[in-house]
């Protein structure tokens, strides 16, 4: 039997996340289709592949191109979009956060939310204040989340959601599993949702 | 006023412009777009970012990830696919051919058929008789068409459009321009056809 999950691994740094975790409920629930949601780190991968920055930066003609296609992305969707100041900007605090609430049912509403405040606001997303504003938009308080999130168990559980992440072949964000099937980047989100509804 | 022809720009080698080489020249035609068809090289781009081979076989996991994504695409398309026994084959004397006759009325079959002996049939495109064969698919005789694709002028055409393609920020293929408008990936190809049609 098939299962009817689709796992969405994230980064809250990763540009391309921004349009996928916009999109994915709606395409989801057309489908019938539950989201389990997997914030990672992309930071560690890419060491791993030998780069101690964003291949965005590394590769300047790649990086252009990305920042034009994510505007001309965001346009068709109708999304809101504002070039980082900084980029990749640090999303090891949100990450964190998400990892341990990964099935809170306002989860969603937070990763949203922090997208918005990275790509469509140009803030800080490595602040304690602009996580806390993002917690609030879920509806959750912040001060006990917030202290909870430099925890070891908390910062042990992302490290093994990344080591899981590298283990099964994610290399780039967003990543997709449908089953044990593997699909890479915003565009193959209705491709992965398909696979399922087969 | 806008431009209504589509650049192609393509290498051999490339996997992904295999689906885009065989299903261009209908999705042009729909919108009633003309396409210019640019045979480049890819090896000296990836030189040029530090790359001494196919990033698909530098990054195993991302290489991995590609073959599958190949399979389920070629599947969708029901476009015949084989993995290459060699990845990637020398495309030199295809894409100088291609440069060198780029405007003739065969040169998309001819296009279509190295692409279709490379990723369908296994085929080393860097040799004369397979070169002829797809030559003879395309209704031309290969001899004088091969003894001219290693003259000097020739082999200076390609070298001066692969440099024209990292002056225009190409950094992979395929790749296509809606007059400037640049869009990366066979993803993409409806995206810039929209744009040229609007």
């Amino acid at each position: 039997m098939k299962s009817r999950t689709i796992e969405f691994w994230f980064d809250f740094a990763s540009t391309y996340c921004y349009p996928a975790a916009m999109r994915i409920e709606a395409v989801a629930a057309r489908q019938n289709i539950e989201i389990s949601w997997h914030a990672f780190l992309l930071g560690p991968i890419f060491n791993h592949q030998g780069w101690d920055d964003s291949p965005f930066n590394i590769y300047p003609a790649k990086g252009a191109y990305m920042w034009r296609d994510m505007e001309r992305l965001c346009g068709d969707l109708h999304l809101p979009f504002q070039r980082p100041s900084t980029f990749p900007r640090n999303g090891l605090m949100a990450a964190r956060i998400a990892c341990r609430h990964a099935s809170a049912d306002w989860l969603p509403e937070f990763v949203r939310a922090v997208y918005h405040a990275n790509f469509a606001r140009d803030r800080d997303i490595s602040t304690p204040n602009v996580i806390a504003d993002c917690l609030h938009t879920a509806g959750q308080s912040s001060d006990a989340i917030l202290s909870e999130a430099s925890q070891p168990s908390v910062k042990e559980a992302l490290r093994k959601e990344t080591e899981q992440a590298i283990q099964r072949g994610v290399f780039g964000a967003p990543f997709f599993f449908a089953g044990d099937e593997p699909f890479w980047g915003n565009d193959r989100l209705e491709r992965a949702i398909t696979a399922l509804g087969a």
